[in-house]
């Protein structure tokens, strides 16, 4: 990478780690056999491929036979919400993967309060007694705030035995999409408390288009994509074991790394958002302040334009992005900061930054001075 | 790989180009931009991934918008089928992937005979007036049989010509799974007269779980996986840029060597048979002995355990399949031997040898030798 870019937009794509790119290599050319082959050397792919499954199981504390092995984290939540036929309950600060593949069901959006917090009552109160799905992102993506999954968790078990208690077996899970956050929050779907889980390797420093969906074994998911029966019937077609391998490993990495880079990247981000509340005291800064991600900082500048402030930055090396790439692409104003009643006018002056494993002291400094005089330019320039 | 390895079995996986390889490289570390962001340097890689799904379009004599990036065949497949909500005729010796996914519509499985070819009449009988798709391979996967696309999509056409002449509207749209093929056979979606076809990279010496669904613009698709709204709002989840540029390169190599390439395998495919044939004249080779994937060589010994005679071989270094690694997984009988008719003595006697890149005048010679020798110990084993 460029070394006079500094990149802050970790929460749109990660750059591969090298570490990841070396494990990867051998499946290309050399230990390429189809892991459903019956000889030796593909038997040999076959379990370095299902120790690669073991390991994100562990990782996230389940067993690798309720591990299925998706596209991505957009795979992986179609897979669990149309797995589910009765009634669902999300935010409305969703990802649009969330939000667009709920649309084919019967669902209720709940209200995400103005820092993004999805509380357990709001959950609590739109659970209905044919509600089957839950599904609720561990951190948003945009603004970085982290929910209170145990909590909903908890509401969501009580919901079960309450059923259960009046003899009603209809089943009520609970969704997680841990694609932002894995990595710096602890992934244990135990100490979550969830039923199903997302995860998107993309996000974590290794290969894209590769994710999984955790579920526990009482959730019965229906395939969404039939064929040869790879991923225990769940998900078929021939496995991508070098992306699986390099997913494991990127995991490993993230979950070594995990503590002390989320305390580095939060002290970073501190010095970053005090630096830009300093010099810009009518900033505001979007997000739960307690419950966020450590290398999330989302903010928005009265009346200036986020789109022109990203490609003046841009022009100094520095990328930023105005909301999800997704969105981005679309020139749509953010659902979530609409959703979370940010004012057009404050919505269409911000700016998401996210750090990562190219964020330093160094270069984290030197964004902020940057800004700083950019953000002034485009000031001076309204006023004019 | 390993010098003392024969590989036959190119039909299951082939091993990454190392050209495929090395462009696909920066776009792990360095250019990993998710192509969704605003700024330069996604624009770039945004760039670079159109232009690999351009070079993919024009390879197979669409256009770029028409092509919906997938995980590979089978979900292109899934999304073929999927998108249809008539009834569909397909043959009995399709993949999984086409046999599973066509169970969740009304359907009609044609018979192929006994070469594996999938008559034009056949189809033609089984169209209905409420037929929706029709959808055959272009090669059989475990015979290497080609099928005859032109003719089949001659009676497509003559079908939907019928139904505008009497004031029907109703589509009728033929899709070619085209993952065995490609590479050996000419893919250019005119010559070929379909409406839909599948591609997957893993079968073409580039990465795996990449592949794609070109589309005619004519035929609707109904979206498997929605989110973000990539691909066209038909298959949504960040891009597999590296992904889809090896992809782009692979079939771009492959279409420059084809015509060369199915010179070099028919003639070694033809002398492992000559070979072959010769010491066992009591074997049979199955498949279309004239429109054939020169790569592909079926033969059954009888009374021979092909599971056992697959295990002697790769403990001499040279790797067969009994069928198509799926199937080969499960322990089952192969349907397409079933369906051809061949006997369950003869199915079980049976291997399937394809060749590809990693094929060459000696390796395919002392192959030869070796199989001989191997097949010879089985019937001594068997008299004994």
């Amino acid at each position: 990478m460029n070394n006079e870019v500094i990149y802050l937009d970790h929460a749109a794509a990660t750059p591969m780690d090298e570490r990841v790119v070396r494990v990867m290599q051998s499946y290309f050319s050399d230990n390429f056999y189809n892991p459903s082959s019956p000889y030796a050397p593909a038997v040999s792919v076959r379990r370095d491929y299902e120790e690669a499954k073991h390991k994100l199981a562990s990782l996230i504390g389940g067993r690798p036979g309720e591990i299925v092995i998706t596209a991505g984290a957009t795979e992986s939540i179609n897979l669990a919400v149309n797995s589910c036929d009765g009634h669902i309950v999300t935010s409305n600060i969703e990802h649009p993967a969330v939000l667009e593949s709920v649309k084919l069901h019967d669902h209720t959006l709940v209200s995400a309060d103005e820092r993004g917090f999805v509380s357990a009552e709001v959950i609590r109160d739109a659970i209905r007694p044919d509600t089957q799905l839950v599904t609720v992102a561990l951190a948003n993506n945009e603004l970085g705030t982290i929910q209170p999954l145990r909590e909903i968790s908890q509401l969501v078990r009580q919901e079960r035995e309450a059923r259960l208690s009046r003899g009603d077996n209809a089943p009520i899970y609970l969704h997680c999409d841990a694609s932002q956050g894995a990595g710096q929050i602890d992934i244990n779907v135990a100490r979550l408390g969830v039923d199903m889980l997302t995860l998107n390797s993309g996000k974590m420093y290794g290969p894209k288009q590769v994710g999984l969906l955790w579920a526990a074994s009482f959730v019965k998911l229906t395939p969404q994509i039939v064929g040869g029966g790879q991923e225990r019937n769940i998900r078929s077609g021939t496995e991508n074991v070098a992306g699986v391998i390099g997913f494991a490993k990127a995991f490993e990495l993230a979950s070594e790394h995990r503590q002390y880079e989320v305390k580095r990247l939060e002290e970073l981000r501190n010095n970053l958002q005090k630096t830009l509340t300093d010099a810009f005291p009518d900033a505001i800064v979007s997000g739960h302040q307690k419950h966020r991600l450590g290398g999330h900082l989302h903010m928005s500048f009265p009346e200036l334009d986020g789109e022109r402030l990203i490609f003046a930055l841009e022009n100094r090396g520095v990328l930023v992005s105005t909301g999800s790439a997704c969105a981005a692409n679309k020139g749509t104003r953010s659902h979530v900061l609409t959703a979370i009643g940010l004012s057009p006018e404050m919505a269409d002056g911000s700016i998401r930054m996210t750090l990562g494993h190219l964020s330093s002291a160094d270069n984290i400094k030197r964004a902020g001075e940057i800004m700083i005089e950019e953000i002034k330019k485009e000031y001076g320039r309204i006023s004019r």
